[in-house]
């Protein structure tokens, strides 16, 4: 058995599973303070006999092996995560090789395995909820650099009717600043589950999302680009994207058709939690070969 | 002994060296319609012996091995160079392996193995001479995905002084529209080389690259940054540059030293062609090992 943790912002997703992918038991808590929150993941893992855990975890996250806070939550605005030591933590409690990304490096790696893969060797990943951040595979891996990418926080060009200051606490009007969740929320003055189809909310917020998928297409050039989160679930922005990314990249670049190159995610709900748990089963893998 | 091409819109620099990197010859000519241009390059690598080529082209190239017009040049503005088919050109004339990638990559590919590389894994190297483009290295391997990167046409935002319209043939005002040698010298109605490091262009000039060095590295997150072409002969940009890239990564991201972080290239003129020179030598390889 393997256990995986996708930890959100808003909820904590706990699971066991098999190597081969398999979700036998799964639970969902809110994500509190740490104190609250990480006694009920452990207690979760304890009763049952994990061999090795994988985590995909909010951020920013400390992925480089060689430094002293490996493992760590570092610069979170979430109260009481700051400088939480996370793969220490858990290796102190249930004694197992953990594996450590962030969220959208484990959902990209559930989507690849299990839904984009067919012949591809890349894909992207973005999701638009309370935040905006991506994550990559490229040539069959995760892409990692310096540190994790931070794709949710580029500037862009503004829509010349938005007069929204912005919302992101570092850059004010970031891709995040001005096209997550709680971006449309303060902008429209109401949530936007709130508003009606032919809001022109929708189409500011194509608008910024296909420029920001065209940054990552002039740059990663990823082979797929899953689109997940709170707020593409209002299912007419994939058309309204699809009608923008072609535009900007029209004479230009050639993609392929929009239907199949910008979709939903095939997992739905469960592309981080399932990445999460390869995650497990690879470092378990790794482990064994070791010995 | 193997063969290098690194073809420029302005010259091309064929090369003989050794699988260790000693370049023994190296020839260079301008850049004319293939009519012109080819005949040379057979006979300089008719009178060597070589057992592969390598080659890093201007682009845009199809790089997509199982397309019909795989190793093409595609849809450059250069005349004469529109689906020229370069890979099977030299295949028929020299009945070599022959590797293909575009120039920024054979570039990325020389300063990663011969310059950057120690204790790093990724990098990435923009040149900023008649165009502007970028090549990466991600996880010990040259970037590719759907096809090669086009870095250098990502959108920014203006300088709230530049009045210029831009000047890409496809995009007008991205950044090669914005802030290749071209463009300089449309703006201020003289060529870079003409104008004192006082001059208000270079500050416009380091604005818009430290903003497309921030996009690269909230999506790539590249471990080094290599600057090359034409305009960064102006060494005085490089602390401009540093300056506006740490200003706008301030309380966000922790990057190095940009000293150590932003660098011109180690191989200067030789980027590309030793880059070339190594994907001879790995195609070559390759098909040792595959005997
Ligand atoms: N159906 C919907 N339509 C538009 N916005 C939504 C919808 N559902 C959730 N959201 C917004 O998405 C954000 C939450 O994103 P979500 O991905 O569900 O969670 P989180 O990012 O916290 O993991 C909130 O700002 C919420 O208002
Ligand atoms: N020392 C310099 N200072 C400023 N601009 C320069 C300098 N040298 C070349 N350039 C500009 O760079 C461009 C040529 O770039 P270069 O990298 O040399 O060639 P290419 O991109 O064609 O391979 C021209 O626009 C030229 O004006
Ligand atoms: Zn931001
Ligand atoms: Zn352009």
């Amino acid at each position: 058995m393997l256990g995986a943790i996708e930890a959100g912002g808003t909820k904590f997703v706990c699971a066991i599973g098999t190597e081969d992918g398999k979700l036998i038991k799964r639970l969902e808590f809110p994500t509190e303070i740490p104190e609250k929150t990480i006694p009920r993941v452990i207690e979760f893992f304890r009763a049952h006999q994990i061999s090795a855990l994988g985590i995909g975890s909010f951020g920013p996250l400390d992925l480089n092996k060689s430094s002293d806070t490996f493992g760590y939550i570092t610069s979170t605005p979430k109260p009481g995560w700051v400088n939480f030591p996370f793969v220490e933590t858990m290796i102190e409690a249930l004694n197992v090789p953990v594996a450590f990304d962030t969220d959208v490096n484990a959902a990209v790696w559930g989507e690849f395995l299990f839904g984009a893969r067919k012949g591809l060797a890349s894909c992207l990943y973005i999701t638009v909820g309370t935040g905006i951040g991506a994550g990559a595979v490229v040539d069959g891996k995760l892409l990692h650099g310096l540190s994790h990418p931070e794709m949710g926080h580029i500037h862009l060009r503004r829509h010349p009717e938005d007069q929204f200051a912005g919302f992101c606490p570092y850059h004010t009007d970031c891709l995040e600043g001005l096209a997550a969740g709680p971006a449309l929320e303060k902008r429209w003055g109401t949530k936007g589950t709130g508003l009606s189809e032919d809001h022109p909310a929708w189409g500011m917020e194509a608008y910024y999302l296909a420029q920001a998928l065209m940054q990552y297409i002039l740059i990663l050039s990823p082979e797929k680009i899953i689109m997940g989160g709170g707020v593409m679930k209002q299912a007419h922005l994939f058309p309204r994207i699809h009608q923008k990314v072609e535009q900007l990249s029209s004479g230009f670049l050639s993609l392929p058709a929009m239907k199949s190159y910008i979709v939903p995610p095939m997992l739905e709900n469960d592309s981080g939690i399932m990445g999460a748990l390869m995650m497990a089963k690879e470092i378990y893998d790794g482990k064994k070969c070791k010995k």
